[in-house]
C-alpha cells in the first residue's frame, strides 16, 4: 500500500507557517507514515530553512506525481502566486493575502482531483487576507454543512455550531442537524479507522434538562441509536468532556462554539489540531494563528502542525487516532 | 485572638454527611483554626463515629458558648428535631427531610444571631425534602440575590446566573447585575483576606464579542474600574478559566452555569468547595451528593467536607484561600 500524500499549506508566508512547517517535516516524522508536498511559495520555504536551520533539498513542482518521496528534500507544488519580494516577515500585506487565498483554492482543487489524500492549512492572516478583499472565500458557511472539530490527545470534539451569537444558538438546533452531525461523525471516524467509534453529545442547557434537549437532541440520538451508531446523549455538558477525557468516549458533538473551547482549554492546550469536518475531503489545520510578533526567531513550536500533519497521514490510511507528539 | 467558630449541619443522615463530617474532624485540622460544632443528631454522628472508626466524645449541646475547644470531643447542636428510630441509612424518608430543613433554618439563625461565624452544609437530599413538603425552603433566589460560587484550587469561579434555560440567560445579562457581582466579589474578597482581588470576568458569546459583551459587560467592567475594583473583562470564555488557573485571576465572574461548569469539571475535579455569595453570612457546602449508594462503608471520601471547614474558618479569619487539603 502506498503512503497517502499530505498537501500542506505554507500559511500567510510573513507569518510563523514556513518556519513551523519545516521544523515539523524536519523531525521526519510525516516521511515515514506519508508522502508530504507543500503548497505555497519556494523562496519563503528557503527562507525558513536559513531561519530553522534546517537542511532540505527543495524542488519546485508543478506536479504532484512523485513529490515526497526523498526524507531529505522538501517538494514545493509553487505555480508562481507570489512575488518574493513583494513582502516582509510580520507585516501585513495584500500579497500575502491574495497568495494565501489562491494556495487554498489550489489545495481544494487537488484534493477534489484526488491527486492528494488531504490537505492542512498552516496559520493564515485575516488582516492579509482583508487587503486583498479574499477573506469572504474563507467566512465559514451556514451550520449544518461543516463543522468545526478540534482534537487534543484524548479529547476530540465537534462543534455543532461555530461563531454565532449565543442567544441565537437555540433556534438553530434541530433533530435534524444533530442528527445529520451524529451520523457524519460515525461514518467520517469509521472510515478514517475507528471502529464503531463512540460518541457523546453534550446537552444544551444545564444538566441536559432543558426544552431543546427534551424536543430536539433526545430524538436524534434515539434515531441514531436505532441505526446502530454508538452514541450517548444529551450528556450534561459539564461531564461530556471529563468522561471523553478519561476514554469513555471517542469523540464529543457540542452544541456551541464556547462548550467545547471551555472544555478544550481549560483542560489542556497543546498538540492540538483543527479538522474542517463535512468537506469531501481531509482537512486539518493549527489552532495557532501567524504570531507575527515572534516570527523569524525560530521560536515558534512545531507541535500543532507536526500533529495535523501526522494525524491526517493517519486518518487517510484508515488506522485513525494518532498518539499526539506533543 | 479567638478561633471562628464554625458550624456544620451534618446533612441528611441516611446519606453520607455524617461520616465525611466526622472522618474531617478526625483529622484534626478543623480544630487547629477554628471551633468547630455540628449542627443535627447526636445519634447519627454516633453512628457515623461507629461506621469510621474515629474515636470521640460526644457532646449534646443545646448552646454554642464553649464549644468545639477539644479535639477530641466533638459538640453536636441537638435540638431533637429528628427521632433517631425514624430513617436508616440509604432510604429517603420526611424525616430525614423535615429535620435537614429545621437544622438550616438553624444554622442560618445562628449565624444571622453572631453565634456562630460561617455554616457549612453537607449533602442533603432532595428526595426526602420533597417527601417533607421542604424542598421550597432551598429553591435558589433570583439572580442577582446570591452568586452560586465554586473554590477548586486556583481555580475559583461565581457564577452570575445558575440553573435557567440557556436561551433566557441573554435577556438577564444587565450593566447593573454584573456590576454589583464584581462589586459583591471584590468586598466580599477583600473582607475575608484578599487584598485587592484580582477578577477576570467571563464574556457571554464566543471571543466576548457580541452584543451582550459590548452593551452590558462592557460598561460594568468600566464602571468597577473606576472604583478603583481590580477587574478585567469581558475576557474571552474560552480562556479566562485558563488564565485563573494559571494565578492571572483570584476569581472568575462567569456569565452561565455551564460555563463555569465546564472549566470546574473538565479542568479537575477535586478538592472542591462551593459557597453561596450574597448572603449575610458565610455559607458553605460541598459539590457531591448523598451518595446513597456507598453509605455506611466508611469509603466516602471527606476532601470536599474538610476543605469546606478549613475554607471557612480562613475566610472567617479573614486569611483568604487555603491552600487546599486534597
Amino acid at each position: 500500500m502506498s503512503k497517502p500524500v499530505i498537501a500542506t499549506i505554507i500559511g500567510d508566508p510573513a507569518g510563523i507557517g514556513p518556519e513551523v512547517v519545516v521544523k515539523a517535516l524536519a523531525t521526519g516524522k510525516p516521511y515515514e507514515i506519508s508522502r508530504p508536498v507543500l503548497i505555497g511559495c519556494t523562496e519563503a520555504v528557503e527562507q525558513a530553512l536559513e531561519i530553522t536551520g534546517a537542511s532540505f533539498k527543495v524542488n519546485k513542482v508543478t506536479e504532484i506525481d512523485g513529490v515526497g518521496e526523498n526524507p531529505g528534500e522538501i517538494d514545493v507544488y509553487d505555480t508562481g502566486r507570489l512575488d518574493p519580494n513583494a513582502y516582509e516577515l510580520g507585516v501585513e500585506s495584500a500579497a500575502c493575502g491574495k497568495a494565501t487565498a489562491d494556495w487554498l483554492k489550489e489545495g481544494e482543487e487537488l484534493a477534489l482531483a484526488g491527486k492528494v489524500d488531504a490537505v492542512i492549512m498552516a496559520p493564515i492572516n485575516t488582516g492579509s487576507m482583508k487587503m486583498a478583499n479574499v477573506l469572504d472565500q474563507i467566512i465559514p458557511p451556514e451550520p449544518g454543512s461543516t463543522y468545526l472539530t478540534l482534537l487534543n490527545g484524548p479529547l476530540r470534539v465537534v462543534h455543532l455550531t461555530d461563531h454565532m451569537p449565543l442567544k441565537d444558538v437555540s433556534g438553530l438546533i434541530t433533530k435534524e442537524l444533530v442528527h445529520g452531525a451524529i451520523k457524519l461523525i460515525h461514518d467520517s471516524f469509521t472510515a478514517w479507522g475507528t471502529a464503531n467509534p463512540k460518541i457523546g453529545v453534550s446537552g444544551f442547557n444545564c444538566h441536559a434538562m432543558g426544552e431543546e434537549d427534551a424536543t430536539e437532541i433526545v430524538p436524534a440520538v434515539e434515531q441514531a441509536k436505532a441505526e446502530g451508531i454508538n452514541v450517548e446523549g444529551p450528556v450534561a455538558p459539564d461531564t461530556v468532556f471529563r468522561r471523553c477525557v478519561d476514554a469513555q468516549y471517542d469523540v464529543v458533538l457540542c452544541m456551541y462554539h464556547d462548550q467545547g473551547h471551555i472544555a478544550l482549554k481549560t483542560w489542556k492546550f497543546s498538540g492540538n489540531c483543527a479538522m474542517t469536518l463535512g468537506l469531501p475531503y481531509l482537512s486539518l489545520s493549527v489552532a495557532h494563528g501567524t504570531a507575527f510578533d515572534i516570527v523569524g526567531k525560530n521560536i515558534a513550536d512545531p507541535d500543532m502542525i507536526l500533529n495535523s500533519m501526522l494525524q491526517a497521514a493517519s486518518f487517510s490510511a484508515g488506522t485513525g487516532f494518532i498518539k499526539q507528539a506533543a
